[in-house]
């Protein structure tokens, strides 16, 4: 069956995305240097593992998260000037110019001629609606689907509500957890597009010996491969 | 044309929202027992107002807005322990038990058997699909839109999607600026059934002449209107 729909993932498969992360995790060091950072990323992690089933994926559950990881790590007597540095750095990183990854414009571009395309992303719907209208490539896309989660249920409500269904479906991701393994478990394609940075939350092994699984370097090996997954015997 | 799609509006017209919203408004100004509370009142909607476009809609940009409000009337001064409370009171709001509105699940119940009925809400998306999960109403929805803000085109769209489009679609909800002026201006009936508490952001001149406008006490009265708007010559 020829795969006619392709997902995008969104941060960092597209554009960058962790990097603001983490320049905002130094920040937030440089601000409660008292602590060991080592410890300090450690808490923030924790913090943000807690909260995700309150708050879900996203700017603003990070700057909630970073905010009670500088109480808890002063045991209470961070200064609020300190706070209102870390809600700065949250609506900076809200602000944030859209970067592309490369290859990102012309490997959709690309695709969309003979395929339906995509994206699938989750986090703050205002935020991912932002990024996506800055980044120019709103109109390339058929259909947007910001969810609160990436689960096998989504993969394939998305995929049935913009094409034939998983089986005629690929999957497109930095992010082995959310991406790949959830869209290969509804029997889609998970095709892997490793990035530098990952965040910790979403790395997973790979799934060895599955036919639908690949990995390519960059989006620029993207449409040689979806050709060749055409022509499969 | 028969109208054979009706929007549902969620907080506050099928479930409790601001009466939780002004609860922690209360603690938030116990906490802060310092300042004037009509003052404090005023400068947090100041904060909400100028954080739409950062933060969105929902109870994570009302925490952190929270924070901000209570950093600026301290001029800094606030202790970390009454942030911390401030962070409490918001994941509380996270968790509140969804108290279902006189009526709502007999009137979307008796529409759905002849209509095609669709929640249509802003706020955070996990928030959102967890309040509809609880309500145990979930079930009864054709479709569900989760959006970032209630356009004309949000309407537009979504009565598109699920449905024949604006000209035979109802939209329901408690907020005239959100729920009904926007539906009205693509061409949809707007159903207005007021609430007693609603935030100061949402209120608007009702539409006063427009022949698609009604307004009811509330939803009991949404199926006996919905027959007669059928039966009009």
């Amino acid at each position: 069956m020829p795969i006619t729909t392709i997902g995008f993932d969104a941060d960092d498969t597209l554009w960058q995305n962790e990097a603001f992360f983490r320049l905002t995790q130094e920040r937030f060091a440089q601000l409660l240097s008292d602590s060991d950072p080592a410890h300090l990323t450690e808490r923030l992690e924790a913090a943000e593992r807690r909260n995700l089933g309150h708050y879900g994926f996203g700017i603003k559950g990070f700057m909630l998260s970073m905010i009670e990881t500088a109480i808890e790590v002063t045991q209470g007597r961070v200064a609020a000037p300190v706070i209102a540095e870390i809600l700065a750095a949250g609506r900076e990183m809200l602000r944030h110019p859209v970067h592309l990854l490369p290859h990102a414009r012309e490997a959709v571009t690309a695709l969309a001629a003979d395929h339906r395309v995509v994206l699938i992303t989750k986090g703050d719907l205002l935020d991912q609606e932002r990024k996506l209208a800055q980044s120019g490539l709103g109109d390339l896309f058929h259909g947007v689907e910001i969810v609160s989660d990436k689960t096998p249920e989504i993969y394939q409500m998305a995929f049935a509500r913009h094409g034939a269904g998983p089986l005629q479906a690929a999957m497109v991701g930095n992010s082995l957890k959310s991406d790949v393994l959830p869209a290969l478990a509804v029997g889609a394609w998970g095709i892997h597009v490793p990035h530098d940075l990952t965040w910790s939350y979403e790395r997973a092994e790979p799934p060895i010996g599955s036919p639908r699984f690949r990995a390519i370097a960059d989006l620029g090996a993207l449409p040689a491969l979806m050709d060749q997954l055409r022509n499969l015997p």
